[in-house]
């Protein structure tokens, strides 16, 4: 029994009523000007202004039994950084594609030209997974240097059984052997191989009928998401595989209406996905019935932002009562960042995101949105005591000291992460 | 003599051939797929293609007084970062300001709650001159470790003779103890002070007649800036300023036309300075008065950012000739930041720079600026050897690797500075 009191913080966590925070709620945050948190092997075990907390502790005795005592000078602490959505499992960056975006080359150009997602399959199919994990494992220390406690991560890059369980092995080890809790998800439809060419239906039977079987035989996966887009996979073709991965008891999550309004948010709301991510063109009936049906739409500002695209509109979906989470969506094509602190900014000073809102956005929703929120996400008793010690007075250094990082420390289970 | 040889190194560097780089020549490179860099003392002595480099130092039996060998393993490498306008000497951060002003607060309301610039003056006036050298200290090496090796810093958190000179002395100090190369300007026209409240003209009397004459006599500062805008100093308040100090041997700069569009462009353009700031709203007409001056506009994308308002019309400017910084604006409020890659990248995927130009930008046209161009911002035979390691094959990866320090290594006149 491990026991640690940190004192003089400024805490600022979600609320957690029991579900993602929507509409007028989106911003509900418990703020302590001068508080105390608790953490008794690894999790919270009381929390909140100094005084009480100091109180409750002599009256029982128990001010004996702290182990460690810190001082954290005034500085805010937030819940640590969940990020919802990434691809963060591939080896080769795409330096060279972004650049020829930048100078208008086409994505159907890049393609031509051997980039784009195939290339990145065409890396992972061909690293062993050995040095597979070593550069995941570098981007989630990245990530975990930047107040990321809990990341989800999807396969996706291999498009062929042995590959996508291969992927989820490394990120299952990612999970195990270092600090972050890390959500596996499935991601066979993330593209239509180029061994399936022009016959996708028959690549959507093999993911249902063969991987999704594997993968969920040997239970390293959480959720399955598809990429429901035109030219990639229809509305159809994502219910059935998400119908399919329900069946095998994985939750759903879908990629919907980034480029075009196909109604993958109406589908999302129809199976009663978890989240529906991107949604830059969802007409506003479909957002409506994500509302009603409570899945979360996980918005992705970076990559708004590396593909110079108008940002999704998150105040609309507010409005609707749609609880909106953060996420970094990283990925070596469309936003090559691990920094929830970054995405937080673009949150906060492009989308008009209130500071609260976003802190909500980027903790406790993105836990309900990997389904780790009886965890993580919020600073309660008896979830885990990560957290996120700032170098500032409230969440909004985040988006003010922009471009710089702006924490000071990383607690995960109560222990220092940080140097 | 201390001899280092920089092998497989991917080399961008500014062509430097006398004068900012405008127009067309806004983005000249020149690229080194394999180069090498060799540095004697602290100079760059020879740079170009690895094989070139060797044989050269073969020939002249030289190849042996080589003390140290650093393989870059194909690294992109390229000047550091020339940070051309900064306020980085200050105290307190204002974070609940930005907050105020993110909720719709009007600086005229933040003013009244006793916020704004003449809460930082109030507090660099009571601060030590100890205590204002560690607070900026601490920033300055924050932008050492994204890269930036010269900055400039700007006094002007004085408004008076005593206050303004202490800062003066902080920032010289701060260029002869730390790597960097530290430019300083004086900017006692930067607000009118409480003292001064509705005679502006008798507070600009005793910047030309008390503070200047003082600052000049000391030494201590190589330019001298004002912030022309409604409400603060006049074009013709600014000019007698202005051909004040360049009577004294400073060199001249201005904030001008960043809210409205009084005509600074022209006033720089007019009397030469070596660069006009902000420059939002500036009139075409002004701006080609600046091109055929060579004025420099020093465009600050981080304050736009912040304030969340239109970028700078930086292709207008490169169109009509002008040649184009970028700067961070570093100030606790309108743009908290050290960091020159976020520049970067806000320059290339909100501006529409390329990254070349953006480059050029940001090391040899910012050297200008702040009259280092001789010394710096480019890798020449003869300058200093002040580079920086990127993580990435190109210098687009500051851009595309969005919101993550992108630098591996910084090295100041040869010397690593970074762990
Ligand atoms: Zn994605
Ligand atoms: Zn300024």
């Amino acid at each position: 029994m491990i026991t640690k009191l940190f004192r003089n913080a400024a805490i600022f966590t979600p609320v957690d009523s029991g579900s993602p925070k929507a509409g007028p709620r989106q911003g509900a945050v418990h703020v302590l000007d001068r508080g105390a948190l608790l953490c008794r092997n690894g999790l919270v075990e009381a929390v909140g202004p100094e005084e009480d907390v100091l109180r409750r502790l002599a009256s029982t005795g128990h001010d004996k039994d702290i182990d460690q005592e810190i001082n954290l000078q005034g500085r805010c602490v937030i819940p640590g950084f969940v990020d919802p959505h990434t691809h963060l499992c591939f080896v080769v960056a795409r330096e060279k594609e972004f650049s020829l975006r930048l100078q208008g080359v086409e994505y159907l150009e890049v393609l031509r030209q051997g980039g784009g997602i195939l290339s990145t399959v065409r890396s992972v199919r061909e690293t062993d997974e050995w040095a597979l994990y070593e550069a995941t494992y570098r981007r989630a220390m990245t990530a975990l240097g930047l107040g990321t406690t809990t990341v989800e991560i999807k396969s996706g890059y291999g498009l062929d059984t042995a590959t996508e369980l291969k992927m989820l092995r490394v990120i299952g080890r990612l999970g195990r052997e270092t600090p972050l809790d890390v959500v596996p998800t499935f991601m066979g439809a993330h593209a239509v191989p180029e061994e399936y060419r022009n016959r996708g239906d028959a690549y959507v039977d093999h993911v249902i009928h063969e991987m999704l079987p594997a993968v969920a035989a040997q239970g390293i996966a959480r959720f399955c998401d598809v990429f429901c887009e035109k030219g990639v996979f229809s509305v159809e073709q994502s219910r059935r595989i998400l119908k399919a991965a329900q069946a095998e008891g994985l939750g759903a999550k879908i990629h919907a209406d980034e480029v075009h309004d196909l109604g993958g948010a109406a589908l999302a709301a129809e199976i009663r996905a978890v989240s529906a991510e991107h949604l830059l063109t969802a007409r506003e009936e479909n957002l409506r019935a994500m509302a009603r049906a409570g899945t979360i739409a996980v918005v992705l500002p970076a990559t708004a932002y590396s593909l110079r695209k108008p940002f999704a509109p998150v105040r609309t979906m507010i409005d609707l009562g749609v609880p909106v989470a953060l996420a970094t969506d990283a990925n070596p094509g469309s936003s090559y960042t691990e920094s929830m602190p970054f995405v937080f900014g673009l949150a906060v000073l492009m989308m008009g995101l209130s500071v609260e809102e976003a802190l909500v956005a980027a903790t406790l929703n993105a836990a309900y949105a990997v389904g780790t929120a009886a965890r993580v996400g919020s600073l309660d008793a008896g979830k885990q005591a990560d957290f996120v010690v700032l170098d500032g007075e409230t969440p909004a250094v985040i988006a003010y000291h922009a471009g710089v990082n702006p924490i000071v420390q990383v607690y995960k289970k109560g222990e220092k992460c940080t140097p």
